[in-house]
């Protein structure tokens, strides 16, 4: 067990979360070296949240607030690394929570539901995905009928592009969270939140819980003003910064 | 299969090396993990080989040549990426081959010797270490007693800290292949050369061919010109300009 008072415990503690969750069957051997490509990126952020991911986060809110149909896209990584915040999160937004794999199997797809069910989520969509997203290849295309199939934002997180640019190319909005934001994901998505999704997710929730006692109205015309191309530039300047 | 034709051929066969080390039963599920972190690393030097990373491969082969005892450590990673290179550049040195496992088992030894044993190696150390590295807790401070123990040069990759420190204490010097040149690793080595071991190891087997043929005594006045914090410097400076 690691000990609370280690240095590097959060970090660690990711990482046991990690190794943990592909023993029981969650996550893929892929998204071990994704977390870590994560790990070296967080590393370089000096691992903490940068200004740039704040007025990110601000402006998913919103766009989270306003949206008719929002879902959250789940992989065995943010299953593991952060359940019970993604299901706070679906709650908040009445968001549905959709598992979407690029490594699918269906025992792979039964273990995430569990610890979803498990961290409190009522109904798990994904499961036995009907509909196909037009535009990749892989397994990420099945999708479910009544989930991303017909949602107008989805917030995904350590995504591959190609999803990305179909979700886009569909007419949909898709908040990602991605810490490289030189990715294909970040420079794609309609707004990217380059940070660690542990610290992200929470911050969105807060976010969220403010900013829904303001006028909706109001909502709707701020989210314009965000600009993400200018914003991931000023990301890159952060890690610039502090290297 | 990968087909060879893939833009990303190289890359991903990394990755296929290392998933199917790990069901081999070489790689550790956290050496996954640090994988992914040195991925990112390489991303950022556009994964080529950056010129400083050329002078401390030249330095390397310098010191490497002038080693009365030169040992080559290797671990799960290391030992399913570039094995048959491994194996040469302990035959133009005439190193030593060990293993040094922070996560180690019977099994992962017992795997990984196979593996260096079918790409040429002669003799495998470290396999029933006796002897241990003052300054180290972790199952790294087991040292075979005619290896690393007596070596007067260590080459290592992808490595930690603490260990690369302890060497350094036991008056050993020592080479790293690490893509990070902020890490401990390479700020406590001798000589640290900042890329991917798949592309430095064939490097510096070019370099030592190169440098047999030229006078010795030439060798062991020209290994002392090469300042390690100073290159480290450069290589992160090509690092931000690749930003």
């Amino acid at each position: 067990m690691l000990p609370k008072s280690h240095p590097r415990y959060d970090s660690l503690r990711q990482r046991e979360r990690l190794t943990e969750g592909y023993k029981a069957g969650a996550t893929a051997l892929e998204g071990l070296i994704a977390f870590g490509r994560g790990e070296a990126f967080d590393y370089l952020l000096g691992e903490r949240t940068p200004q740039t991911a704040l007025s990110a986060i601000e402006a998913s809110a919103e766009l989270l607030l306003s949206a008719k149909n929002p879902v959250i896209s789940v992989n065995g990584n943010t299953a593991v690394l952060c359940p019970r915040e993604l299901v706070e999160l679906s709650e908040i937004f009445g968001a549905k929570l959709e598992i979407n794999l690029f490594y699918r199997t269906e025992e792979r797809v039964r273990v995430i539901a569990k610890i979803l069910k498990e961290n409190g989520a009522k109904q798990v969509y994904g499961v036995e995905p009907e509909a196909l997203l037009k535009g990749i290849e892989s397994e990420r295309r099945r999708v479910d009928r009544e989930g991303i199939n017909r949602a107008d934002v989805v917030f995904v997180a350590l995504e591959d592009g190609d999803r990305t640019q179909a979700l886009i190319d569909a007419d949909k909005k898709v908040i990602a969270v991605d810490l490289n934001p030189l990715s294909r994901t970040a420079k794609t998505a309609t707004i990217t939140i380059v940070d660690n999704i542990v610290r992200a997710v929470p911050l969105l929730i807060d976010a969220s819980k403010r900013l829904k006692t303001v006028d909706i109205k109001k909502l709707e015309s701020g989210q314009t003003t965000f600009d993400n191309q200018q914003n991931l530039k000023n990301s890159l300047k952060e890690i610039i910064t502090g290297l």
